[in-house]
């Protein structure tokens, strides 16, 4: 058998990849058939006027590739293979309809998140102001601190920490939280802790542990958005408890215990997403004292615990906690850098120990080179010095914010919450007849986007409601921002008049 | 009121701190009560003989942590708090029995992680021969190369990786990805691959989207031990095949087929885990064929793949799968940095958007610095480089393995698989009326250790059989290895005739 090969010698391809693609495609057109024998690289070679190893080479990578077989002692021929000339991308039929195929919480949460990425879409544009993302601003983060701590850590220990780690994360974090903690006036030790992939899988772990799918979970409503999504993935029934001015409802939530019996409580008493309200000392001592009397886990997400701008300070109810109830979960996310992804769980140590091998069975172990950079940067101070710059920063833009509420919007028509720090406002548009997805539309063509309130409830809002979140906003843009919106909404009640 | 403070000029304890730890103990002591006044800044500042900022940033600190209060407009007092004596870590008598608490799946893992630490850790003592680790030998990891590869992807480009993701991953790596699947035949772009956390994200991902708890999965018995820990706990039903010499058996997959239908099949054609076997050929075209017709899902689990040392090449099901009904799982774990936790999903371009809100519920997004890293690493032709060094180490090992086994082992024993690639090799020890720990212990006794088979089934194992790992064991440690195996084994034997 002859193959047909043509060497360009002037071409940028190299020799052996156009001996390959020319194989390849021969095969792929069955000009050479499956079982036929192919040249030995000698007399290739020869024939092509090349040298036998760039042919030997190009035999390898065919062979590499599946389209030569050889055998010992036998010729190396074309391989017989399946729908060969396949190969090529191509327009698929799919066998199964994956739609159909998806389970119920994950058809929910793709329709939630559909709806998000329209919207997301237009918030970037350039020319709107987006109050929409609800991370630290990218101009506050200290890169540079952080690449030296990323880099020291590697050189020092980089082999250790790039191997499979403790599921419960990297030692020196665990104890710098706890003693972070302790300066929260929470009791801990740092083997009550364990190091997190973020926040969010704090939540799918302990959802995972402690809850049946069919089970009741309590949540406030409205709540954090991803709880809610993790929560309808695994079947978990969702109790939504309204939450008021001074936190969740405690009348509310003891009707539901009088009538079943949930898994889990969750809870955000600080700057709550997304309404930003501050559960009260009080409250918290009611809330974890029904917790203790009926024996139900309480989470309490921390997020935004570092985040308080004004006012005297309110502790975590973890810092009260004598019987263990309480799940604290902590994360860095909201104010160093969220793509590390490093949140952790504070709870009971029997409890901790029980979340080991859930996470093992998640994702063998979180990141600790990225755990130990974030160690490094804290002990040496750049977290404290990077905090205060945080508060200065967002204060400020909090107090601007609440400002320029009072000059631009319209008490009768929107009622908003003033949060003592955080991200988030919350807004209600009082006596609005208005479909909540136009509203949103409407502000984004006056330039600003907020998030539809509806994404942080289960069931039925209880009106129609916004958040904004002053996270990306400078104090400047806030102030426009905040204009825009009172103009976007002032139009909205002008038609319905 | 008087507050007795006497500071101590020549400790190591900043004055400012020496203050609020006085302060504390007075108040938690009860020297001091609640709402009892604390001196003015200037008062406490001239008695202490210290500058009045000092005083002021030590009630500062002590308002934060929750001691003080302080109003607009009147004095500072000390705050009353709930137990505030009891703020240092005790003992606790937990309210919630967490062993209770932790559901079925939950528990069943725990028991299974609790023996796997007991054995691990007599395995990691120093004369020990360790058999067990399945990740690339911390000797052969490229960290130089990386290091700079981190250092240079967080200069050009530090902020943006560092923000929360897309949940698909970082794009140029999903274009590597596709490119390099394409080198193993597999028609593929990069909008069908999704980054994750590892292999064990993607397994989590795909059961959280695709399967319902109590329907079945199909997985091959022994199988990779993480995979069963997830489904157990997420209490799906597993249905167990077993593995042949030539990959899962395709009549006992036909009898489940035809009486059941499940939601998902896993298999590991390539160095299978446990056995190191390859699921050859014609058997890969017959599995894939069984998923079409009957139209279920087939996981491939390639986490190995790039691990071939001999023979003849054998391609994922995945470059025959045209009608889209494999979901291709590959990882960087087993040939580059495990703690990275950089895996991928390859599969219909449908599934991998459904599965994008699934990612973010779970844990928002991927680490996009590391795998920017990564690519960086990769782009730069190390990640080839570090391949053939691979290769050339563990093909070494390998047969240095395989001729120790045939030296050292007693064939009418004992029965060892010949992998072509990856780190594992099975025994089964025969006709050898022994309790599975019993072996193990046994072999420690002997300065080796290995895993117990049993770790591998979900049922009850078919046999006594032992899991080896070549991973962390250079040639000459194998060799010994090998032999105080075979000394060990030889003595249980003995001690049975």
């Amino acid at each position: 058998m002859s193959i047909m090969i043509k060497i360009d010698t002037k071409s940028n391809t190299p020799i052996f990849r156009q001996i390959i693609n020319r194989m390849i495609s021969l095969i792929e057109s069955k000009a050479i058939k499956p079982g036929m024998r192919v040249p030995s690289t000698r007399k290739k070679a020869d024939k092509l006027s090349v040298n036998r190893s760039t042919v030997y080479n190009a035999y390898r990578e065919l062979w590499a590739l599946g389209y030569l077989e050889s055998r010992p002692g036998a010729y190396t021929t074309v391989r017989k293979r399946i729908n060969i000339t396949d190969r090529k991308p191509k327009a698929r039929n799919s066998i199964i309809k994956w739609a159909e195929r998806i389970n119920t919480g994950g058809e929910k949460i793709l329709a939630a998140y559909l709806k998000d990425e329209t919207l997301l879409k237009k918030a970037t544009r350039s020319e709107i102001i987006n109050f929409i993302p609800l991370s630290p601003d990218n101009r506050l983060l200290p890169l540079d601190s952080f690449r030296k701590c990323m880099n020291d850590v590697l050189v020092r220990q980089g082999t250790a920490l790039l191997q499979y780690g403790n599921p419960l994360g990297y030692q020196p974090l665990r104890d710098y939280i706890a003693q972070r903690m302790q300066a929260h006036s929470v009791s801990i030790s740092s083997d009550e802790i364990m190091i997190t992939t973020g926040a969010q899988n704090a939540i799918d772990l302990l959802l995972k542990a402690l809850a049946s799918p069919g089970r009741g979970v309590v949540v406030e409503a409205p709540t954090y958005s991803r709880a809610i999504d993790i929560m309808q993935l695994s079947d978990f029934k969702i109790i939504e408890v309204p939450m008021k001015l001074n936190g969740m409802d405690l009348n509310a939530l003891n009707n539901i215990l009088d009538q079943q019996s949930p898994d889990i409580i969750y809870t955000m008493p600080n700057f709550h997403n997304p309404t930003g309200i501050t559960t009260l000392q009080d409250h918290r001592e009611k809330l974890l004292h029904i917790c203790e009397k009926s024996r139900i886990p309480l989470i309490e997400d921390g997020f935004e615990e570092e985040l308080k701008y004004f006012g005297k300070a309110v502790l975590p109810i973890k810092s009260m906690d004598h019987g263990g109830v309480v799940i604290y979960i902590g994360t860095f996310s909201k104010i160093l850098f969220p793509g590390l992804r490093i949140g952790w769980i504070a709870a009971d140590k029997k409890l901790i120990s029980a979340l080991v091998p859930v996470q093992r069975a998640s994702i063998i172990s979180g990141n600790l080179l990225d755990q130990a950079a974030v160690h490094q940067f804290c002990s040496m101070g750049h977290y404290d010095l990077h905090l205060k710059r945080m508060h200065r920063t967002y204060r400020n833009r909090m107090q601007k914010a609440m400002q320029a509420m009072q000059t631009y919007l319209n008490h009768d028509q929107v009622y908003w919450t003033q949060p003592t720090g955080g991200y988030t406002i919350w807004l209600k548009l009082k006596h609005l007849n208005k479909n909540e997805n136009s509203v949103v539309e409407k502000l984004i063509d006056h330039g600003v986007a907020v998030l539809p309130g509806s994404t942080h409830f289960h069931g039925e809002p209880s009106g129609l409601f916004l958040r904004i979140s002053i996270a990306h906003v400078d104090e400047y843009a806030i102030e426009q921002g905040i204009k825009r919106l009172a103009t976007g909404l002032a139009e909205l009640y002008n038609q319905q008049d």
